[in-house]
Formats: structure tokens, C-alpha cells, sequence
């Protein structure tokens, strides 16, 4: 598989390498940026997206304008500005920024603070792999625990994979670990409406890696679970309260309802950076409504409906009645009750109660101190 | 909202017309048809559907086929054949070629006997409508003395009104009901994936009325569960089993679920011959797996995937990769404990047991013989 996200090095001068995700799973394009308006637009029409991975093409974009002697300051802003709900992309620009400004305060000259932009979107990206190849390892050790019998049916939702990550990501991170052990039976793949990440990028992501996968519609999930074919479930988070409650992609709530009423493990995975103590519990999550035409319209390649090309007002072909108002939430909280088990970098915490989630985040500071 | 299927004796001569519910909710088009193999191909291309209005078709395609003096028989092979999962639809060819072959008997000529197959026809319409209305009563009143705060915020999937009636529905006809007593506050409409009834005919249908109705995807009714938005599930049925086992569109049991977990009663609409006594139970149910490609494939009209016009295998554009399997039941089994309630034209059942179901169907024999 092609990389999500890579920087090169031709004759003619550094470019960041992007997969173009609005491509896929048709077409296997990569957007090459020489400089960082064209990272901002591949930024903007989401043809690089989730979160890591928006980190990473931020701190590469300000390294990108510092080596190629551009105005870094300028790039930075610009970056951080593309997309301005992106948390993880205002870090990475700070990060690599950061390590710019602290070279030039140290004497370096400006190739040499270049240098250390470099160095630090790199560390990043390293960082990046490394939390997902320990979180694969801590999530496979804790199904082999919870399932002992082996052969793994894990039903997942949304994108989690290589192509949201610096590495191999993170609830499909541990799918792909199980694969690689011989322990994975099956991968339920949900479609994920309403922009279907699930069969467009997850679908793409498990065929290349050869695993056996299923795609089926999100609410088929139901049956699966009726029958009995689903060992556990595995979804990544978008934020994680301090009391433990998980806020991700819409349609994982009920698929922790259907876990529950089922005795089927949930298991959420997902870097440690992605609990925000500040945000005590699941009622303080906003949660973003996205604009009704992604339910009303359909389009091919539905990550685009943003740019507005098309024949119905959101770009795509109109299902429903004109002036249809539809509930679009982007996504849903699950209460730590109804979560087994969180899996991150630093371990698993399991049960999951405000407790063991303040403990995990002591230990991340103990690590970043050390 | 024009009639889904109506019989008119122009200068010409008898038809069927029938409202193209492939072209909804872009385009009101009728359909005319004047022979049986026209009506036919309307049934196979699914611009007639629904259970009940098939069984409506097949009536009055016999009709159409005795007045305008062709071959009963092979008419109502023909049409028996067009679809030979839909038990309806040969139900209506049985009605109306029964009632022509017995007025022949009785010495009645060809065109006495295309008389009698037109009344049949037009006494199952009657009787399509008029347990449509009772259950829009039964059902209501059921709601407000469950919910006797008023205001009801009903969640509906796939669809049930007029478009699959020779009345105003099951489900969506208590609705409709609540909606002109003054006391429906919202209809919730499942999108009901993957061919999107939800989207295409029941939010065309909620217009149409004038209801308060907001769509969202299947995934997304969790969200309003947690949050206290729905006061009742009002679903159909496909068949209902003795125990009271109810199969209906995908989607379908992970609602009832949802219902049991937030304390919300989840009610089944259908008329008694919904009821299937040789059928004892929710597993003695077979479900039908539908092609895949209507999972891995998007079309604007997406009941027309069938008939294999367009890019994709199955007409549409892909959005999975090339190969990609897909689960695909076209419906599920909800269990009798899940169930509040079902309300049929004869009453209600509640709590939902095998005797309770068994006393239904005495009581509708009853009806029958007097």
C-alpha cells in the first residue's frame, strides 16, 4: 500500500507526498506538494484527513516552507488555519514551529532551524507509528485475554487504519495485528453513513492487507450480533472525557448498546492524546452537526460534498425530497459503562471509570517529563 | 398526493395506473397500463412495490385482463410469477381469478365474470384501506395511552404508507393519524439503507401530509435516544411469526434494542394476514440475502439496481473496492420480548406472547366466516 502521507527529497527540491484519499478506493493518485498552498488545498479537499495524519501534514508543511527558505511564520498560520477544528493539525504545526523558533533563539542559522523542523515533524511521525504498533500489541493481548478461543470476528466502523495515521492507526491497527498472528477470523467492515469511510478507506485498507473482511450496512450490525458473529467490537475515539466517556465517529453508540445487550466486548483504541481531561465528562462534548445535504444527497466520492460540485446543492445526486431537514451529527458519546476497555500506547485501562483514566494520563506526564 | 395505484375506464378502454415509484421523490410520473405484460414489467422494475399495493396489483391486473377480454389463466400466471417471493401478490391474483372462475361456474358469461374479478379487485382495495384506518385508530390510541403526555416524537423505518397500501399505511399511517389529531410533534425518519425507502418514500410521503419530519441515517438514532427525543418506535412487518417474532426491513432489531435500552415502547403495525401461524418462530424465519452490490454500489434511484443499468455490476457508481463482499440480509427478526405491541386492524396484542397472537388469529377467522 502506497503511504498515506511522505516526504521526498528530488534534485529539483523537498515536496510532501500524498495518497489523495478522495481517490480511493477507485484510484491509487498521490498529490505531490512543492509548496504549502498546495498542502492547505489537499488539507481542504480532504484529500489528507483524520487526525494524526493531519498532524503530520502540518509539522511536514511548516518543514516544508522552512527547507524551502519560504516565510515559516506565514506557512504556519496558514496550516494551522486550513481546517480549524483539526486539533491534531494546529499541534503538529506547533510542534515543528516550535522546534524552528527554539534553533534560531539557540544561533542556528535559518538552514539549520530548517533542519530542525525537519527533525522534529519526523519525531512526530515516528511517534506516531510507535503509538500505533503498542497499541496493536496491548489490543491484541487484551482479545486473546477476553476471547481466548482465537479466531477473532471483529466488527469495526469508520476509518482507523494506516490512512488516518503515521503508522497503521488504531482500532484497525489491532485488527491487523490479529490478522498477522493468524488469530483474525473475520473483520465486519461498517459502511459508516453517512460518508461511508467504512467502504471506501476501511474496505480498501483491509483488501490490501489481506484480511478476510465483510462490508455490510450500519444498520445490519443487529443481526450480526443476533447471530452470534461478533467476538468484539473495535472503534477508535475522536475524544475521550476525563470520566472516561468516548465521543467518536455517529453510529458507535449503538453499536455499544448492541455490544452490551449482546455480552460482546467494546473496545475502544486511541492515543493517549486523545483524552482531554479538561472535558469532565460526555455531556461537555459539543458535538459538531455536519450540513444535511451528506444525508440527502449521495455522491461517489462523498468526502468532496463540501466543495459543492455537483448537480444538488451539496454536490451530489439528491434521495430525498427538496427542503428534507436532516439530523447530521458527525458523531455520538458512549458512557464508560457501556466501554470495556480503552487501549492506548501506555496500556489498557479496563473498566473504565474516571479513576483509571486519571492514572493513565499521570503516567503519559511521567513519560513526557522523563 | 396522487393515488400509488388506481383503475380508470377511459374511452379506450380499462387501465391500471400506477404512480412510478422509481422516479419518486425527484418525479411524480404515472404509469398507464393497458395490458397484463405492461403491469408486468412495472412490478419487476419495482415502480409498484409494498406488499399490500402488490397484492392490489395482482387483482386488478386479473380484472384488466377479463374486461379487456385476454386469457384469465395466463394472465394471472403471468403476474402470480413476476415477483414469486411476494406471497401478496399472488394473494391478489387468487382473489380475483377466484372470484372470475367461480362466476363462470355460476353461469355467469365472460363479461359477467370480468364484472366479479373487477369487484374483487375493488373489495380487497376497500379492505386495504379500511384496515389501514383501523389500525391508524387502534395505533393511536395505543400512543396516547402510553405516552399521555401528547406531543409524540415517533422514529419510523424503511416505509409504510400509501406507497405500499391501497389505504394510508401501517406504521406510518398511525403517524399520519397522530399528525392530524394535532399530536405528533416530530416523525423521525430512518434514511433505512441500503435502498433508502426512508430517504426516498417516507420523507416524500411526511411532505406530502404536511408532517413535522427531520431524516437522518440509521446510525444515527442512537443520538436521539441518549438525548430523550423519541417517545416511540412505529415500525411494520414483513411477517410475523407465532411466537410473535417479527421480521421487517434491515434495521429493524437494532432499533428495538435501542428502545429496550432507553425505556421506549417500540410498536410493530401490520394487518393480521402479516400473521403467519405455520411459521412457529423467529428462527424458522429465512432471510433473504440481497445482492451485494447494493451495499458496495450507490444510485439515485436505488430500487432500480436490479435491473442493471449503469457503470457499477449492479448499475450504480462503486464506493468499495472491486471485489469487496458484502452481508446483506434484507431483513431482520425481532424477537417478541423486544416488542411493546403490535397493532393490528383487529386490535392491539400487549404484551406480545404466542397465545396472545393465537387469540388474534381465532378472532380473525371469526371475522372471516361471519
Amino acid at each position: 500500500m502506497l503511504p498515506s502521507l511522505r516526504w521526498e527529497e528530488p534534485p529539483e527540491g523537498p515536496v510532501v507526498v500524498l495518497l489523495d484519499q478522495t481517490r480511493l478506493p477507485a484510484e491509487e493518485v498521490e498529490l505531490v506538494c512543492t509548496d504549502v498552498p498546495a498542502l492547505v488545498r489537499a488539507i481542504q479537499t480532504l484529500a489528507v484527513r483524520g487526525a494524526p495524519l493531519l498532524g503530520l501534514a502540518g509539522a511536514y508543511g511548516v518543514a516544508l516552507a522552512a527547507v524551502r527558505g519560504y516565510d515559516v511564520d506565514e506557512a504556519a498560520g496558514l496550516l494551522a488555519g486550513a481546517r480549524p477544528t483539526a486539533v491534531n493539525l494546529a499541534y503538529g504545526v506547533r510542534r515543528a514551529a516550535g522546534a524552528y523558533r527554539v534553533a534560531l533563539e539557540k544561533g542556528e542559522d535559518r538552514e539549520g532551524a530548517a533542519r530542525a523542523a525537519l527533525a522534529e515533524a519526523r519525531d512526530l511521525h515516528r511517534e506516531d507509528a510507535e503509538a500505533s504498533a503498542l497499541m496493536a500489541g496491548h489490543g491484541l493481548a487484551l482479545l486473546d485475554e477476553l476471547l481466548p478461543g482465537g479466531g477473532h470476528r471483529i466488527l469495526t466502523h469508520c476509518n482507523t487504519g494506516a490512512l488516518v495515521s503515521g503508522g497503521e492507526g488504531t482500532a484497525f491497527a489491532v485488527a491487523l495485528e490479529a490478522h498477522r498472528a493468524g488469530r483474525l477470523r473475520r473483520l465486519w467492515v461498517d459502511e459508516t453513513r453517512p460518508l461511508l469511510q467504512g467502504a471506501r478507506l476501511t474496505a480498501y485498507e483491509a483488501a490490501r492487507s489481506g484480511m478476510a473482511y465483510t462490508l455490510l450496512t450500519d444498520n445490519a450490525a443487529g443481526s450480526l450480533f443476533a447471530a452470534g458473529e461478533v467476538d468484539a467490537v473495535l472503534i477508535g475515539a475522536d475524544r475521550i472525557a476525563a470520566d472516561g466517556s468516548v465521543a467518536n465517529k455517529i453510529g458507535s453508540y449503538p453499536l455499544a448498546v448492541l455490544a452490551r445487550y449482546h455480552h460482546v466486548p467494546f473496545i475502544v483504541v486511541a492515543p493517549v492524546t486523545t483524552i482531554d481531561p479538561r472535558t469532565p465528562d460526555g455531556a461537555s462534548i459539543e458535538v459538531e452537526q455536519r450540513p444535511g445535504q451528506e444525508v440527502t444527497e449521495l455522491t461517489a466520492a462523498p468526502q468532496v460534498v463540501a466543495s459543492g460540485v455537483g448537480p444538488g446543492a451539496g454536490g451530489g445526486l439528491p434521495v430525498a425530497p427538496l427542503g428534507t431537514q436532516a439530523y447530521n451529527p458527525a458523531f455520538d458519546v458512549t458512557p464508560p459503562e457501556l466501554v470495556t476497555a480503552i487501549v492506548t500506547e501506555l496500556g489498557v485501562v479496563s473498566p473504565v471509570t474516571g479513576a483509571g483514566i486519571a492514572e493513565l494520563c499521570a503516567r503519559s506526564r511521567q513519560v513526557t517529563i522523563s
